[in-house]
């Protein structure tokens, strides 16, 4: 491959609206351009690597018997209305309407499509388990696209769907796509960091996340300074630290006075309460109103839910209250996590609920809810409450907050659930050692799904009794755009690009000092030596100042560069200057063993990394 | 490959749509499967054989140094608006808006993508020329899709794209896109028929379509009977044939009777008028009005336009006028051909002018319409009228004919040109030899695009004096769903597909008659043989009859099939029952020797097709 017959059009100045590496890199050395925000597109240079990363991917999902299917990038609406997403999927689903007037989806993932294709094929347990996969075009209509296409509108996703008679067989593909998606990470020389992760509100049985860390990630991670636990925060639990004030510890129940009204007039928040009562926040009680969209828990026996009727949002999904409220008692210097909440009570969606709803149910102005004497709604108590035996509460009435509230002795909850908000020096739930935080990207999601669209889309085969079954699957995805910018991120230095062998558009560059006379035909020699030893090579033929070439060779991040000079090739054994992208200092061979050395190196770092 | 553990879903019966034997065999053989009218998914069998297409069209474009980028399938609208093809391109443009409002088209071609990447990148004469392409998602949202992916509303198409600086640049590139169109139909093992096309509105200079004959073609092609002539009718020409009845040859206009009117009460069509005046369609003159949209074409000198006024839809589009009449005068035998008015006046649309139009412009009802005193529009004449010099033709007048009309002495046009529709039994243009026609589908397009899309979008560079031009462009398109029905409708019989080597899913099918013993272990060793020659292997393990196992080898197409049964393991020299499956009869090989001699045949089919 030459330079002048190839568009590699690298950039000396960095576009105004690129504050990653990845970002600012993938331009400047001509691998990308933006088609519109969040559109773009891969130009020769990207797009050698972007194909790299798909067909290491493609590789190791072969590897494991999952096969790769190529279902249309649109497809029809009635998909997603039969699993329900079409309604709960929000703004971030493309949909268009048809010429004669039909709705379809621009796919930003593709369950309902393998669902389907599945459910015409499938009759027998001997057809199962089934694992498909694509790695094809998909479009989230994101509100903010930025970072380049870390956050992009459309990317490219691998994501591979499984098919199960037993959840033994799932949790064994599901174990082996962990152990692919390792695979995957290596050899695109990444260091990944496997989260425990929210799986969501059908309380599927696991849920993996491949993050990488990064300053501008959208996910919380959590670790453990002692042991391996890492979480992300919307699924990490914590050491119960029900006793973190050696007063409150303590004061039994037995010990603590009477409950009695304290008046607060017009303190409303918990840092209102703490300088009026001049106490911490974890004395409190915190005391938070949220209506839950589709919530599949049984809500019979529940306070104030008797006249509560389950609907079927979609023939053959799961029953579901549509709208009902909760109140969540926390201690007041932690925060609610939403996702646990969701999780908790198996809801697809939950939000504080609005004033006036919080008004109707508490009875009282907003800012003096409190467990205590609470009928209307039921209450979630997160465990940290349940050792709170002197607590000051909202009283359900305008400037008044109780003092000495008991958890056991003045309230109880409807539901006792971990739904706190983890943060750095909490306990690790594991081992109690300190937890601290990183910024991380997902790259890639392992996830249990269950029956959440086996059941709702009928799948169904017969057992080897002629019993009919509803099949559990699994979803796995990975996003191939994410994982090249990913790999810049943490491959790169002031000059550009540092690509890993497996990775790297080209494995060595060639350049002539002056592509002209001998030095011409030497590097004609060496490109033409490499390419016989099945080395990709691309070879700097224009007509620059060398300065130039070495800027955009380290720009670019080839791993292994071959200067020929005139001055080098002078002489009884006429030698070229080698030099890894990595490296400082150069060093000279002999040309007639430079050919054999670079595809040494070539070969040597390959199976480093796929090895 | 284990046939047990890929997902082949054959079928015994055919799909209830599906009229052609590549949309039967697909579905049959489990290549493919329907998502919704026009949407489908390839499953794995079909997915390989998709990629040897794209794969081969990659190494071709490769080869004549076509560089491979990836734009998103979605696209802003501004670029359509920019080239006027926003407006211009009809219902079968799928266009989105997003959540913020904003407009997008999902691809069905991106001449604006391209364009638009070259224009932000290009600066110099030394970049050019520049040919870049994509294998890429595309959607059309065709009215009415059938035939399997033969015309299906997402497909992939190849699409190309070349900048030059000269025609003769251009010229340059789109022949080696000719010959590398051949070279890649010739490795598909397609038959293709190039055949001359409609370069479109702005007179691009050359296009040539690759077509496959089909009963269920959407192109008519003529082809002359001796001679290579071929042509689209939406482009075809043929030889004059002005005097075709020897009694108007002799006639001179000299010796016609002179210009009457005739009653012809009630008389419109030309049916009835050949019927009231005993005569033959060919001694009248058919008077047509159309309305054209964007016409090009200087109206300045043309009769009843001294009125209009050229437009400029888009800044940098050509000016045009927006809405104009005109009458078309033909001979009363032939059909006037839109594309070939709509070439002649530069026009983006040309189309029958509603009845009110014609009686405002000819002041007569419709029917009565000549070119006799016609003065409020231009008059374009057909080739074939100017040779006419005693017909009858309408007199502008309700029941009011012409006769003995002659071109000359009694009216002219404003312009004189071949519009006529060509149709079998027609001279070729180039040899006088007898046309006749054929249906065809087309399966690619190479063309000269000009400055169609350059223009408007304002792309520019700079020559080797510093001074700024416009480059000419071309694209070239494949649709890669289109070419792997083609060939499945070339290569196949009524038990199913017979794929050419270069497509095959598989080269060689190995089928043990029962998948135990001594069978599974010679079954075993044949394929682990074949793997190691590099052949592609599928094992058909199934625990299902022999007859089952041929049935379903012959639908899926592999190339060639290997037996291995217990009565030919016996003895001392163990045989295999070797067979093509274009061949009736197979033949014992000696095991020990079956898979070299497989491969050798292997390799000798694709030698063949690719050499």
């Amino acid at each position: 491959m030459k330079f002048s017959q190839t568009f590699i059009p690298t950039l000396r100045e960095v576009p105004a609206d690129a504050v990653i590496a990845s970002h600012r890199l993938m331009f400047r050395s001509g691998m990308l351009r933006k088609l519109a925000n969040g559109l773009f597109a891969y130009l020769p240079l990207g797009l050698l690597s972007f194909r790299k990363v798909e067909q290491i991917i493609r590789e190791e999902m072969n590897a494991i018997g999952s096969l790769e299917i190529k279902p249309s990038v649109v497809v029809p609406a009635e998909l997603w209305k039969e699993s329900g997403r079409w309604d709960a999927y929000g703004d971030a689903l493309l949909r268009v309407k048809n010429r004669l007037g039909a709705d379809f989806v621009v796919s930003p993932t593709a369950e309902e499509a393998f669902t389907s294709l599945v459910r015409d094929e499938l009759s027998s347990y001997k057809q199962l388990p089934l694992s498909l996969y694509q790695i094809n075009t998909k479009y989230r209509d994101e509100i903010r696209p930025r970072y380049g296409v870390m956050r992009g509108r459309e990317f490219v996703m691998k994501d591979a769907y499984s098919f199960h008679a037993s959840e033994a067989s799932l949790d064994e593909h599901y174990q082996a796509m962990g152990r692919a998606y390792r695979r995957i990470f290596k050899r695109c020389g990444l260091s990944v960091i496997p989260v425990q992760a929210d799986s969501g509100a059908m309380g599927g049985s696991g849920s993996e996340e491949f993050m990488v860390e990064s300053e501008i990630g959208d996910n919380t991670l959590l670790f453990c300074k002692n042991c391996d636990y890492a979480a992300n925060v919307e699924k990490a639990g914590c050491k119960p630290d029900f006793s973190p004030r050696p007063e409150l510890a303590r004061s039994a129940t037995a010990g603590t006075p009477p409950l009695s009204k304290i008046s607060t007039p017009g303190v409303k928040t918990i840092d209102e309460l703490c300088a009026f009562l001049k106490t911490g926040a974890d004395s409190f009680i915190k005391t938070l109103v949220y209506r839950a969209v589709n919530v599949e828990l049984d809500l019979k026996a529940a306070p104030g839910c008797s006249g509560l009727k389950k609907e079927r949002p979609a023939p053959g999904a799961p029953e579901v209250y549509p709208e009902t409220f909760f109140a969540v008692a926390i201690r007041g210097d932690l925060d609610v996590n939403e996702t646990k909440l969701a999780a908790t009570l198996k809801a697809s969606e939950v939000a504080l609920a609005a004033d006036s709803d919080v008004e109707r149910l508490t009875g009282s102005p907003v800012g003096f809810a409190g467990p205590v004497g609470l009928g209307q709604i039921p209450v979630l108590i997160d465990h940290t409450v349940t050792a709170m035996t002197d607590a000051v509460t909202g009283a359900l009435e305008a400037d008044l907050h109780y003092q000495h509230a008991a958890y056991g002795r003045d309230f109880e909850g409807w539901l006792i659930a971990d739904i706190r908000t983890v943060k750095a020096g909490d306990r690790c739930p594991l081992c109690g050692g300190e937890l601290y935080e990183k910024k991380g990207n997902e790259l890639g999601h392992i996830f249990k799904l269950g029956l959440k669209y086996s059941k709702p889309m009928k799948l169904s085969y017969l057992d080897e009794a002629g019993k009919s079954h509803t099949p559990v699957m699994g979803c796995y995805g990975i996003g191939v755009d994410r994982v090249l910018a990913s790999i810049i991120e943490e491959h790169h230095d002031d000059n550009g690009i540092i690509w890993p062998m497996t990775i790297a558009p080209c494995q060595v560059i060639v350049i002539p000092v002056k592509y002209e006379g001998a030095v011409k035909d030497a590097a004609d020699t060496l490109c033409a030596e490499l390419e016989k030893e099945g080395v990709e090579v691309l070879l700097d033929d224009r007509n620059e100042r060398p300065g130039v070439k070495f800027n955009d060779a380290d720009l670019m991040g080839i791993p292994l560069r071959a200067v020929i000079g005139e001055r080098n090739l002078a002489g009884d054994s006429p030698r070229a200057e080698i030099k890894a992208r990595g490296e400082k200092e150069s060093r000279l061979v002999e040309l007639s063993r430079a050919a054999g050395d670079l595809a040494a190196r070539v070969k040597k770092e390959l199976e480093k990394l796929n090895g």
